[in-house]
């Protein structure tokens, strides 16, 4: 296996993008990524793209050979790759580029993730669907409803509180006032965060991540090649994925994710490095409460004391494990199967020392990209 | 790279199958690769799920980690990663297993494909979402009526005719009597196919293939592993996937299908071998006009020369270059996601000597997986 690094990002603004089409907003990203990478695109080799629900959204699957042909790319044939793992769907393109260039097949491939939801009306609806349709959505839990459950039972088993979600998502819009990509560039109070409507008790409005239009390409490259494009290539070390039971109901502990700590713990062990070596992360903040949660399930906290951290302030810009400088998912927007991409762009920029003022200063970063309420994790660890 | 072996094939029957889940036809289907593979189920590594449109079929998205989960594999958190490129999405699939093997990451790996289409009403319009939905669909385009285009273009330039076409579909059914997996065991007659009504002139209903409901599962390991679990390995010597065009519009001569010619191109190279070395094809046929172009982009046939090969019995049974000895998509069934790995699990049968009444005496095999229009295909080399 050959080491593999992040040559070029790219993305389009994150948001409710009404005037523009799925295509012009993939295109865009792409044609940032390999500006910044400063190659032709006749020399990308293969694409991987991560979309859940394009079927749902726009009627249109087989998505990444339309978007292989909008590149340009269907006059050189090559091959084109849909994967999809809920909003996990980024994380998991970006896995199987980086094997695509690891295993010596191809030098330079594009990592994408796209998705498009604002033609549609029902899209807390598609959403829904990363859940179990069975065992979980036909008998009325919703996504946001699985996460309230585990929100209540941290409060009631650990003595979280509202309060403490809140924070996680002022910080977060905070961080996003930074961001020129972001959706939300503007601070948020805890009062503001704490009045506005719940959508599943004890979860609120502003605990949720919007559903937003976006895209975001990474191109990766093998090292040697790497070397030929930029002096200050990213390393992607470890990108492990993982899976748990589908329906919250089969854990053993509605808040371990088990996905996320066995990617983790791979993930640490194939990049030969600690979780304390690590200075910046992008981690799913889907909810505030997953933000929390993937604290513990990835170590940064111990179990039952996400909540310290936040009322400590670790995960602030300044902490000691700054969290989602980008403004995550709640304030630089989720566009679903872009995320998990659009998380290792912001990681690739932070290590390059090209974030503004959301920089940090870190040698290594992580990114967690959760698919549902955790099914499927998949854990990545770079380096400068 | 190493060398990538199947050793374990398995399938549930094809069709409607009103009365089974998805997640039962999916686990019966594994259960026989594992049983066919002799191994644990705790010994599979990753699992690579090829499906269509799990979202507008089952409003289910997600659907690998459901699986994996479903599976009994969720204890063991393996990685599980559902690939989409329309009707190739098992072809598709199965590449993305080869290479988790051929390169090293794992050991032992399942591809599966799968779709569940008869629980909702609009199986043909789903079908749809293969093409271009912004510039063909919109204006009134289907999958038929865009491989009927072919087909007229075909029979105006170079004489073939609907007798020509039926006679594909004869075929097929006449193979799939003896496919225990079959959806139609029977044989048809030229006339009934003839008689049968338009969907898109010149194609008719029996021209095409059903949209069924089925599961197919293959079980790869690299070449040390498979040795100690079967003394019949069936080793993929290449496997390739490329693109084309998306809209047929944007294509140079809709009669070619250039993903085609390309991926079979490199697929032979790659596996040192001639055409003429295949002694057994799978080929694509969602109509019988897709696998008459198939026979001239492969190049078993000269371009516009297709319908002599039907005309001479030579992709027969017991002709020179057998085409869809399982009945191919048209008699065994069409269970899109499923598609490519059953035609496959076909080949790899054909070349262990356990075809049963269908046996071809071949050593190499080859698959040709189509997506929509031919935006993307994936050809494999198969050696026993």
């Amino acid at each position: 296996m050959r080491r593999v690094a992040i040559i070029g990002v790219g993305m389009s603004r994150f948001g409710e993008l009404w005037e523009r089409s799925f295509r012009d907003i993939v295109i865009s990203a792409g044609t940032e990524a390999i500006e910044d990478a400063n190659l032709e695109g006749r020399e990308i080799e293969a694409m991987y793209v991560g979309n859940m629900s394009g079927g749902r959204f726009l009627a249109q699957e087989h998505i990444a050979a339309l978007i292989a042909d909008y590149s340009g790319l269907a006059s050189i044939n090559i091959p084109s790759i849909r994967v999809e793992a809920g909003d996990a769907s980024g994380g998991v393109a970006l896995k199987e580029a980086y094997i695509a260039v690891a295993s010596g097949i191809h030098d330079i491939v594009i990592a994408a993730g796209a998705e498009k939801v604002t033609d549609v009306g029902s899209a807390m609806e598609i959403m829904n669907s990363s859940i179990d349709q069975e065992w979980e959505a036909f008998h009325g839990a919703t996504l946001a409803s699985l996460y309230a459950m585990m929100a209540r039972f941290h409060m009631h088993e650990y003595g979280s509180t509202e309060e403490d979600l809140a924070k996680i998502s002022v910080k977060n819009h905070r961080n996003a006032v930074h961001n020129p990509k972001a959706q939300f560039r503007r601070e948020i109070s805890v009062e503001a965060v704490l009045s506005s409507p719940y959508v599943a008790e004890p979860l609120k409005v502003l605990d949720s991540a919007p559903i937003s239009d976006g895209a975001s390409v990474i191109i990766l490259a093998s090292e040697d090649v790497a070397r030929k494009y930029t002096d200050t290539p990213v390393f992607i070390d470890s990108i492990v994925q993982s899976s748990d039971y589908f329906a919250l109901q089969n854990r053993e502990d509605v808040l371990e994710m088990r996905s996320v700590r066995v990617a983790t713990r791979k993930a640490l062990k194939l990049a030969r490095c600690e979780l304390r070596d690590i200075g910046v992360f992008e981690m799913h903040d889907s909810f505030t409460i997953t933000e929390m949660l993937l604290y513990e399930n990835v170590g940064i906290a111990e179990k039952g004391k996400g909540h310290e951290l936040v009322r400590e302030g670790e995960v602030e810009l300044g902490g000691r494990t700054p969290v989602n400088p980008s403004g995550g998912l709640k304030a630089c927007g989720h566009a679903v199967g872009a995320t998990g991409i659009r998380q290792a762009a912001e990681i690739a920029l932070q290590l390059r020392g090209d974030a503004g003022k959301r920089q940090v200063d870190a040698e290594r970063g992580m990114v967690v990209n959760v698919g549902g309420t955790g099914a499927t994790a998949v854990v990545s660890v770079f380096r400068r």
